[in-house]
Order: structure tokens, then sequence, then C-alpha cells
């Protein structure tokens, strides 16, 4: 073999930084003979070169603290963002690319919120800007819409997208747990940030799901406009309430194309907690595991399993990317021939269709089951199935599920049943899948 | 948008050729955005261009029954090999190489039996020789070993990938149907050919095999050389056996790599009938889908699940290749940089090691039991389990579940059981998986 090795410049040597120098090593034949090259890294940016830390690099690779050791070096082909956040992380990938550097990143919650002026400046440049360890780990999902699905119109997508939720999900449905243990049972395997923010309120299957919508239908979709509902303050009783009907709940991130009132093709598309029954595949997706379920006008359905996140998971999607640009793949970073991408149009949240779970707690008084129904019934939300169970003193929960309907029309009828006062708690109201 | 149109030959107009015309048209607008210019059809390859056909080829395709029509028209940038079977297709496809055509082919015999020689042209020409239609239907497992998982040494490989065996084995587990029956009804429904060799005696899956060795290890697997038992005749009691150990029975394809003796790295690879856990996802395939399961070291583990069959799902994964032809992307057909591949290392098939599952009928007299378990003993089998049905008269059935062993220890203690005249009927033994 005698093509030059591809030169790397690695920003962050954390867990995933330290997991791709380990692979580069471990997989260093199998890189050589799938990419017909090496890659090396020459040079890795990290906060403190002086701090000690735990893994050694590699020889011959140099620690810096100067981006513009990565960025301004003729002899580095690629720079591997991995230091996360949004300010420094943008500085150092809009710098790589004005000096034709190839860009690949793990880097959600950038590209998500700020990817398009990226991308854009990527493909005018024919600049490979990847991204598969961004979603899912090392569920190969961005390639997969890039490149597999091409002859495919995606009609939905449906992910697990965030490990920790699942995670935390998972505990509360296995072993009865309450949000909050959970989640500190998570936090102590590591499993959760001390700040769980992003993973439990959904801002990080968020950052996912705009990918996947890039990827799936060629549009840029505002993240501010994404809706977006995490699982914190989850219930055990919803839970275990959905159980007895046979459903699990999951952190739910969704994009499909529905027709409008006017029947023009909408985008509708969100991140919630969802109703999933457990015999579908989805349902059985546990643990810090993530999946993707896709529905296409040719292929029919797909499901696709794996590990969401973890130091090599992760490290082996960076990689597969790494090869890509070692093997020099075309630069059509989206899977669009398109220097830009038109922004979605939206279906308006409250027009989205589904059916719903809805846990109301009433008082145990003749006539509350009529006065609920008839909200309802005002509202056009017909009631698919009921379970009331027996409450504490005269407070008793109604479970309610609903037949297809608006969010609109489903919000409405809660709010009738708050304004006649109904209702002794607010409602919990989930949508099922 | 500028680019010229890619223009291709198709080669048999039957359920997938009539597909892929319809998937050109319906998804005409998506491709064009996805690859940045027209795919159009230019000829169709028929055997009797007179005879009457449902399906009508698009205006502006013209049929013929002369292949040249196809390989010599310097229009033509690729060709789409649907017409099966081993000796035409090899001679068009060899033919349009020559000619500098790519390749696009949903032909696993071919390919498996006779693609070593169809490669290297290819790769010698640079021209593309693609083929995800030829494993797993819809699911991109072709894509993903050759691009998601190149920075990934693949452990093992594992794959329910002939839809009509495991159509006929879901039938009998769900409706406890015999496997003349299923077989009957898989018929009837078009799932079967009127032969059903290729498909029960597990040889479409030995080529599909075969395939996904190349992409996941980059070696040639010499197709006479691969173990491959199929489903043909397989009993409805073992299938309730099973069960009662918590498992179904499902026809797979793995490969794996693993130490011999000496400790060398080996291929283990066959086709054969196996318990699955129905806990495990792939437990949970059923009917018509495909699934795949890879053990990787980076990844871990990784699942694939969509549908193995099918005009539209087959001609989706056609049409993903045929867009990837369009928008030029680089010519390593195998995922590897090299232009032949290395004949795989086989381990010998009796050094595998698995655990089995061994149904024995007995005569029901004192001592039997103390004479199989010395057979088994002898060689070293352990068991892990055992249940004892009752039988008719005085011959029982006895159902083992063994610990891990060789191949070569199982079958030369149910050949001391044999000898020692121990068994009123022929010992039936399936790996566990």
């Amino acid at each position: 073999m005698t093509a030059e090795p591809l030169v790397i410049g690695l920003a962050g040597f954390g867990t995933v930084g330290g997991g791709l120098v380990r692979l580069l090593e471990e997989n260093a034949e199998l890189i050589r003979s799938r990419a017909g090259r090496d890659i090396v890294v020459k040079r890795i940016l990290v906060r403190d070169t002086a701090k000690p830390r735990p893994l050694v690099p590699p020889s011959n690779t140099e620690l810096t603290a100067d981006p513009a050791a990565l960025t301004d070096d003729p002899q580095i082909d690629a720079i591997v963002e991995l230091i996360g956040g949004i300010r420094q992380a943008r500085a150092l990938i809009d710098k790589g690319l004005d000096k034709g550097k190839h860009i690949v990143t793990a880097n959600k919650a950038l590209l998500a919120e700020q990817g398009s002026a990226l991308f854009e400046k990527a493909e005018t440049s024919k600049l490979m800007l990847r991204f598969e360890a961004a979603v899912a780990g090392a569920v190969p999902i961005v390639q997969t819409l890039k490149e597999s699905m091409s002859g495919n119109r995606i009609i939905s997508l449906l992910g697990i997208l965030n490990g920790t939720s699942n995670y935390i999900l998972s505990e509360m449905t296995s072993n009865g747990l309450d949000f909050e243990v959970a989640l500190k049972q998570a936090q102590e395997l590591g499993y959760a940030e001390a700040d769980p923010t992003l993973d439990i309120d959904g801002y990080d299957a968020a950052h996912k799901l705009i990918l996947l919508i890039r990827l799936a239908y060629g549009v840029s979709y505002p993240y501010a406009d994404l809706p977006v509902r995490g699982i914190r303050g989850l219930a055990a009783m919803d839970i275990k309430l959905a159980g007895e009907f046979g459903y699990s709940i999951k952190l739910i991130g969704e994009a499909r194309e529905v027709r409008d009132i006017s029947g023009r093709t909408r985008l509708e598309a969100g991140v919630f907690p969802a109703l999933v029954l457990n015999r579908y595949l989805l349902g059985k997706v546990n643990g810090v595991y993530n999946a993707v379920r896709l529905e296409a006008n040719a292929a029919g359905s797909l499901f696709f399993h794996g590990r969401g996140a973890g130091a090599l998971p992760t490290a082996g999607a960076v990689l597969s990317d790494l090869v890509a640009v070692a093997r020099g793949e075309r630069a059509d970073n989206s899977g669009f021939a398109r220097l830009s991408l038109p922004e979605a149009a939206v279906l308006p949240q409250d027009d989205g269709r589904s059916s719903f779970y809805v846990r109301l707690t009433v008082e145990d008084r003749p006539g509350v089951l009529r006065d609920l129904a008839g909200a309802m019934a005002a509202e056009a939300v017909s009631v698919a199935q009921m379970i009331q169970k027996s409450g504490q003193g005269n407070i008793v929960p109604l479970v309610f599920m609903t037949h297809e309907t608006t969010s609109r029309a489903m919000k409405y009828s809660l709010q009738r049943m708050t304004d006649a006062g109904l209702l002794t708690e607010p409602a919990v109201c989930y949508r099922v899948l």
C-alpha cells in the first residue's frame, strides 16, 4: 500500500475521543484494508495540555490547546470535533471548513441549532461534514437515510433517540421505580449527567430528530419550532396503567408527512412521551438502547436497533465517517443534491392526529362520568377504552384511550373539563402510537 | 437542473422489474432531488417482446429481446440485471462490464457462486457492481456493512435471510401446522415457488450469507464449502418442544470469527435451523420478514429488520443502488480497497461450538437414560436441561438441551447411541443460539 495516510486533528479527548484513539489502534489493520490507507491522529486539542489524564495519546500525537494547530496545519486533512457545546465547536468547524478540512462531528446540538450555515459552507466547498455519531450512537441511521433510502419516500420516522430517558423509563417499568429514584440511579451509573435537562426534557432527542428530518425529507426544520416534551416527573402510575392496556411509555421523536386540511403535504414532527404497544419491536427497546423505525413507500417498515451511546459505539460511528473521508466519498452531506435545504412546511401542532391516553382524577359523584363524556363528545373525541380504578376516599382515577383525534380537540376537551370543575388534579395526557 | 439523466437498460420485466419502473415514476421528483439528475429506462430486455404483459413499459422505453441492445448501446450508463439464474445473467453482466456499464443486480445466486470474477472485473474497470437488493430485500445490510461498519471488526453476523422459510416456520409455530401444510399455504400465497428447493433447503439463505461474509470480512467464502441445512421436513413436534423451553426455531445464516485449536482466527459459517430465544429481537422476526444481527467490536450489538422480498421493497433497494450510480459513488463494491478478496480461512465444520437441542426417541426401559447419558459423557457433552414426555406405548421422546460443545462431540455421542441400539428413530438435533 502506497497511499498517504489520512491525517486528522482530534478536538476533544474525553470518553469518545479516547475511544476513537483506542479503536484507531485496535482496528488499524481493518481500517487499512477498508480505506486503502492509514488514519493517523497528528494533534489532539484539549483545554489544558498539562492536566494529568488517564488516557495516553498515541506516540507521534501531540496535545495542543490551540485550535489553530488543527485548522491551520496544511498536513491535517480532517478535523474530528468531539468537544461538544455550541460556540467553540462552531468556531472550530467554521474555521476548519474555511481552511479546507473535512469535518467529522458528533455534535447534535450544534448541527441541529446552527447546522444549516455549516452544511451550506461544506457543500459549497465540496467538503465532507459527516455526523453519523450525532444520532442514535452506533445505529447507522444517518448513512441509511442518506444512501440506502435514496429510492424511498419516507412516510414516517419514529425513534427512541435518548438512551438516558429510555433507561429511566425502562427502570420505572420493570422495577416500579418512581421517576426521581430512577433518575438518581441513572446518574449514579453515569447514564445521566448531574444536570440531566438535555436528556430528560427531550432536547437531546429533539436535536437528533432535527438531523433525521434533514436526512429523510431534505428540509431544514427550525429547532425552535419543534414541539418538545420530555419525561421529567412522569408518574409511575401512568406506566403501570399503560401496562394494563398492553403498552409501555417511551420517549419518542417522530416526523411524518401528512396532508393538512387543504390537502397540502406538511411535516408533523415532535418529541413526546408516548404509549407504544409492548408487542411492537419498538416496545422492546430497553435500557440505554436506541432504535429507529422507518415507514417508506417502497421498503415498507424498517427497524434499526443498537447502542445509543458509550465510548466505543460512538467512536465506531465517528470512525466510519473517517473511513469515508479516507476513501474520498462524495460530499453531499444531507443526501440531497442541493447546496442548501428549503425550510420544512410544518403542520400546526394542534392539527396533529393521534390516539390519546388520558388519566383524569375526579370526584366520585353521580353524573361525573356523563359530564366528562360530554366534554369529549363536544369536541368529537371518541373513547375506545376506559378503566376506572378504585381511588382514595371519593377521589378516583379514570383512564381513557381515545380513538384518533386532533391534538386541538383533545386539548379543548380537557379544557372543558377543567373549566367545568370536573378535575381535582390536572389531566395527564399522552399520545398513543 | 442541467445534469444529463442516468440512462439504464433493464434486464427482466417481472415482479421486481415492474416494481422498479413504477417506483422510478412514483418517486421521480425525489430521485431528482437526491441524485441531482433523472434516471430513465431506455430499454427493457425481455424473452419475448410480442408476449402480452400486464405491465406497460414507460413511454420512450423500448422492449428488446437482444441483450446487445443493452450492453452495446453507448447511451446506456448502467444495466439493471433482474433476470435471475446463472448463465444468461452472467453473460449479460460480463459483457456489460466489458462495455463499461455499471451493474445493479439482485442476483444472489450468481454473485455467491461466481461473483469473484465479476467483482474483480468491476474493480479493475472502476465500475460499480452493486447488489443491495440481493440480500434481505429492503433491509439495507449491504450498504451498512460496506460503509457504516467500516470502523468495526465484525465479531459475528446472524441473519434470518429467507422469508419463505421464515413464513413457513412462523405458521408452524403460531398455528401448529405441519411442515407440508405450511409449505402448501406459502405456495398458494405466492411466498414459495412451485419448486421450493432454493428456499426451504437453505440454498437461497446460503447465497445471501456468502455475500454478507464478503462484505463483513472482506473474504471470498467458497459457496460449495458452506455447510447448508434447510427446514424441509422439520417436525411440528420440535417447534412445540422448543416453545416449552422458551425458544422458536428459525432458519439462520451465521458467520463468526473464532479461534481454532491452535489459536488462529478462522471463519465459522453455515445455514441451519436453530433455536432462538423468544425474548430476543431475532425471536420476534415473523412471517416474510428478514433480519440481521451484528456483533461488532465497537458498536456492540446491532439489529436490522425489514421486508425480505416483494416487488416494491426489492425495487427500492435496486433504486438506492441506481441513485448511488447516478451520484457517481466510488466503486469499491465489497467495501474493501482490494481488487480481489482472499479466500476465507474456514473452520472445519466439526470444530464449531454450540449448545444443542436433541430429541431422542427411545424405548422406555430401565437403564436407557443411564446409557444415553453415558454416550454423551463419553464425548464430554454435558446436559443443561431435559424434558421427558409421555410417549406412545413404551416409546418415549426425550429432549435434552446441552451446554456448549463441539459439533464433533455432539455427532459422536449420537453415533454412540445409534451404535448401541438405544434409538428407535434417528435423533433430531438443532443448534441453540
